[in-house]
């Protein structure tokens, strides 16, 4: 399916997934900063509590709404209601809030991510964050943020050592004891080491300021954004073994293959 | 002079404060995501490495170049270019780039700090975002936020105990050894321990998000807006044993005095 859409086809892919980013954008500033309730799903990575919020189910309600209305033959894969199945060999994958215990916490580091997928994986996909106004987006072609500060192209950064990498993650934690120390073992060797980016981490190693995100336990719906975006910026995203991520787990982004190949070599100790 | 102030001052130390931000926006959003240079002053907290920027200094020197036309006999106390003495009992806290590892990583976290302070400590501070467009204040009455969505008035959260608290830092390594232990005591009790949010997690606390930021080896130029706004918001900012905190060091901001107890106990061990 990848290299059969045509142009239009894929100028309708794009347009539907800025619509779907557009109709999630009042539902989850609704309840952004409000002090809202949440319910807690049960251990998330690392032990901590993995809130749902209602802001998180409205805004995959309104996306799925433009879907059935625009869309009706495609797949959905959503974080809060589920798969929905299609005909026509291509899925939306939605996460309405990706980083609920930042939106908790006021950051403004949680986004939408929706992505649009066939069999190989995802073709194109948007990290959205709301409160900023800010848009990433990559795939057919585009790579591009569009801010408080205007267009502007995403690029990853130049190659540099590991000992001059920023890496990124959201909790130090990371996962289970050995992710841990895997993580621990490139860490150790970076230059800079910051936490609590949420998938914004994915769309700075896509705008070029950073080298590596690493993550672990991801859902398809975490990942799928994230490595549509940082592969059309001219990035890779794999599990930490090399393999398609796009099922999700173990996620390592990076800025060019030779980082990619360093940190890989680490993580499997 | 706290209480001597005439309204008509207080007005215009406000006007000036906001004229130094405005100063400070376009020399930090200049070279922001845009791959700069970096120079090292050297080991920081935790042993990370603590870049100065070109935007760093290039934003002190218009804010001084504010206040040396509008405000010539005020002291200046800057991160970049040191104190310079003034006669009128008034000292202008300057941290062009409060976060500069935030800043080189391109997270939306890092603040210019701006806070005019007497003999007793800070009188007002603002904790500016200049990327989001997002600007906090605190003081003389006043304690609001203008960003991307309008102006909001800052109030910090209602009481909640310790285990259904969100706790924010920026290193998980914190300071010392013991300082670090100190802040586990306090994170292993909380709900949640977020981090990577420099000054904006001051500015989190002031709108009510969080319930704690605990930092330690802080500067004047680091605590004092930040103490300004949380105070102004209704809450405490203290060192970790209670006492008054704009001299730096280690930092205790809390929602409610009910929290800040029970924060400061733990860390005492």
């Amino acid at each position: 399916m990848r290299d059969t859409l045509t142009e239009d086809e894929r100028a309708v892919l794009i347009r539907t997934a800025h619509a779907l980013a557009d109709a999630a954008r009042p539902e989850t500033l609704r309840h952004f900063r409000t002090g809202i309730a949440t319910d807690d799903k049960g251990p998330g990575p690392g032990g901590l509590f993995d809130p749902v919020t209602e802001a998180d189910r409205a805004a995959e309600r309104a996306m799925r709404a433009v879907l059935s209305r625009e869309r009706p033959d495609d797949a959905i894969l959503g974080e809060e209601y589920g798969p929905q199945p299609g005909t026509s060999g291509l899925t939306w994958v939605l996460d309405p809030i990706d980083g609920t215990r930042g939106y908790i916490s006021g950051t403004p580091t949680w986004g939408v991510l929706i992505s649009v997928a066939d069999e190989t994986g995802p073709l194109y996909g948007i990290i959205d964050q709301p409160y900023i106004g800010e848009r990433f987006e990559g795939g057919f072609g585009r790579a591009s943020v569009n801010g408080p500060h205007g267009r502007a192209e995403l690029k990853v950064g130049k190659p540099r050592p590991l000992s001059e990498a920023i890496v990124l993650t959201t909790f130090p934690e990371i996962g289970t004891a050995a992710e841990h120390a895997a993580f621990r073992r490139v860490a150790d060797r970076a230059r800079l080491v910051r936490y609590g980016m949420d998938c914004y981490g994915y769309a700075l190693l896509a705008a070029g300021q950073v080298d590596l995100v690493i993550e672990a336990g991801l859902q398809p719906y975490d990942v799928q954004a994230p490595i549509a975006v940082v592969t059309a910026a001219g990035g890779l995203a794999t599990g930490w073994d090399g393999s398609p991520a796009h099922g999700g787990g173990r996620l390592l982004a990076a800025a060019n293959p030779q980082i990619h190949a360093a940190a890989m070599e680490l993580l499997a100790g």
